[in-house]
């Protein structure tokens, strides 16, 4: 009997639901190799089409019953694939490649701010932005450059891992720039916020001090994450490799990855920087393959949910050009998307080791994801951007995580770096 | 950064409350190996720890943000905890056990309706009941009466499990019981309901035309079910084995428990019968064995869910005798649980082949689980029962629940049946 009686969405419509995100991530996926891209651009497809702006078959939006489950769920879906990326990754070749990540991540996140500061300014000039207080424009194109300097490394992360290229140089500069950038992107959200509310409300801003302690404890985290879970994972992992219960193996890994992703999440890291954290310690353990090879599995099942709630959030209805309001939105993406690939595009030209596909760093920047709609939010709740300014953003973000997977493609066809093996089938 | 705004559940409340559950489901399913009970005993009663009344570190009851998100992937994890079994189990040997199945799961539907209903009356007689009226109290009876029909299959199956014991033909007969017995809890929830609405608004009742009817229409899925299935997917998971997309195999086989869970909620079934049936049919294809393999890890992830859940739904506080409003109801769910024990423990005598070990069968079928809730529940939302009454059926359904663990450990440990190996570690 199923007179289950737990509030809005309703078992029997969750399962359908869970059983069709899964089926058609696969099925999307197949076809998008097909057609000679990487699985997870079938699967935003899949997600699109499943989302409220076309067969409104999952929930896909705030408000809809049954969203915060499958947003949760997606979100154990990201922290578990950059897990298993962080199992598969050398801590020592991270730090080799430290450098090279720094200024990728340095040059990643300046050009775009720059671009977008000037570009939203010009916006205004020739008056494309309407019903913004003038006297507020210097804060809008701060708030604007700060929403195009995010990277969201789950896109690239998951093609990488989809063209077996995990276990190239590039992957380890991407995977450094993307944990950096994070760090500075969360300066620049304490930055900018201190920004607006001193502008707003007269308040007291943010002080260098301030700025050097959410610095301070974001690599304070970091640090101690994988300094410490070096120290205690080994003796900690062989001993419930002891345990004759089943799975404990599994659930112990997991869960590590989960209580390192909360403690990133406290210090205002992304969840899936303390997952990826999580993922170099333990690969480090006797234990590792076992835990890999267990986790694959449960990594098919939640990785698929996050990249189909992804695709389901897009609201294709703004790229409708017979309705007049979308004009402006479409003109400003257009141009944000422009500044958004360029902008990380020459990233990939700060890394100065040689033998390095220089394309593939600069299109695997490129996804802005969940992190640059933070921003955005941000903008759209304190008053700084219109709502037209926000669709906008919306849209250059959406178009960034469509663009980066066949881009990526294209520029490891090139073959102008390493073609290593690495990753998993 | 972790700026989320996703409602009223904070995801990294989510992360560590994920975590907890995993870590301590293997924990206290450990300590309960350590005192030579099933590890399901451990996690239940690891959930009552994290739940409502004690720690109150997870969402326990609706309501509470986040109560829902765990609610529903307790109900994947019973479902793939069922197709597991499933999995497992043949067809054939079903078929065979079939009247056995048939005589326990009308014993242990009769002996409790008609132990419940005269106890009923016999509370009512000697003041144990107040506040109701005594013109209801013949339909009062006959909800008890149902409400004590119940069985869950989820417990005693996970008992089995942890044991090795889901080879033993105790168990398949259990199993095709449980079946049994949801298709005729169907018909009483059916037939009391129509009682119910027919005493309270003077409505038609239920026809002997409508019992026919919910009675065919979950035959009718059953059958179809596995007659169709076994039709289509020997074909289909040939197909999708050919495949090459990463997890292919797996997300479809678990799409295909889903599917048919939905299906059997749709005709009024638990979800865990058609994840029961859809493991049936698939046990038969040429890919069984790799989808059980990849299919363990993400049991072992989502199963633990469910049993702690479970034991979260459990308030302790009513235990407390030094409340004097307990007393009566500890009292009623104190002769409740013993015709609950009773009433299912001699259905095992019901079993007439020999070398059976009836004391398995009989407390294997004690757990009410939450079927009885359900109809506790239908009771109370008519008014049938009072809030006194409905407690007491909640005490005693989690009473049957944690008693039925260590009663199949020692009616395994006296060995009156046959020990063969089965299952999995």
């Amino acid at each position: 009997m199923s007179l289950e009686e737990a509030g809005h969405y309703p078992v029997e419509k969750f399962l359908i639901a869970f059983a069709l995100i899964l089926v058609s991530a696969k099925i999307f996926g197949a076809l998008a190799e097909r057609f000679k891209q990487p699985a997870v651009l079938g699967e935003l497809v899949a997600g699109v089409i499943l989302g409220g702006s076309v067969l409104a078959l999952i929930p896909s939006s705030d408000g809809m019953a049954g969203f915060q489950t499958f947003h949760l769920l997606a979100e154990i879906g990201v922290v578990i694939l950059l897990f298993e990326i962080g199992l598969e990754t050398n801590l020592a070749d991270m730090v080799k490649v430290g450098p090279a990540s720094a200024m990728v991540a340095v040059v990643g996140v300046a050009v775009p701010f720059v671009l977008g500061f000037a570009g939203v300014l010009a916006f205004e000039k020739y008056g494309l932005i309407q019903g913004v207080d003038p006297s507020m424009m210097t804060l809008i194109a701060i708030t604007a450059g700060a929403t195009l300097t995010a990277t969201s490394v789950g896109i690239t992360a998951r093609v990488l891992s989809d063209m077996n290229k995990l276990g190239t140089p590039e992957a380890k500069i991407i995977l450094g720039a993307a944990v950096i950038d994070d760090v500075l992107g969360l300066i620049i959200l304490g930055v900018v916020s201190g920004l607006i509310e001193a502008a707003k409300s007269g308040g007291a801003g943010i002080t260098a001090a301030g700025v050097l302690i959410i610095t301070l404890k974001a690599f304070g985290f970091l640090l101690a994450a994988i300094v410490i879970g070096n120290i205690i994972a080994g003796k900690l992992f062989n001993l419930i490799n002891k345990m004759r219960v089943r799975g404990a193996l599994l659930l112990f890994a997991l869960s590590f990855a989960l209580v390192f992703a909360y403690l990133a999440s406290l210090v205002g890291l992304a969840p899936i920087v303390g997952a990826f954290a999580a993922g170099l310690v333990l690969a480090r353990t006797n234990q590792v393959n076992i835990i890999e090879e267990r986790l694959k599995p449960v990594a098919d099942v939640f990785t698929p949910i996050f990249f189909i709630m992804v695709g389901a959030a897009v609201d294709i209805r703004v790229f409708n050009p017979f309705v007049s309001a979308n004009i402006p939105i479409l003109m400003i993406a257009g141009v944000l998307f422009i500044i958004a690939v360029v902008g990380k595009f020459v990233s990939g030209w700060a890394v100065f080791q040689k033998g390095i596909n220089r394309f593939v760093i600069g299109f695997g920047m490129i996804p802005r994801g969940e992190v640059g709609l933070i921003f955005a939010q941000v903008g759209l709740a304190y008053g700084v951007f219109s709502s037209q300014l926000f669709s906008a953003m919306t849209v250059m973000v959406m178009l960034t995580t469509f663009v980066a997977p066949p881009l990526l493609k294209i520029a490891f066809a090139r073959n102008g770096g390493q073609a290593s093996e690495g990753g998993y089938v």
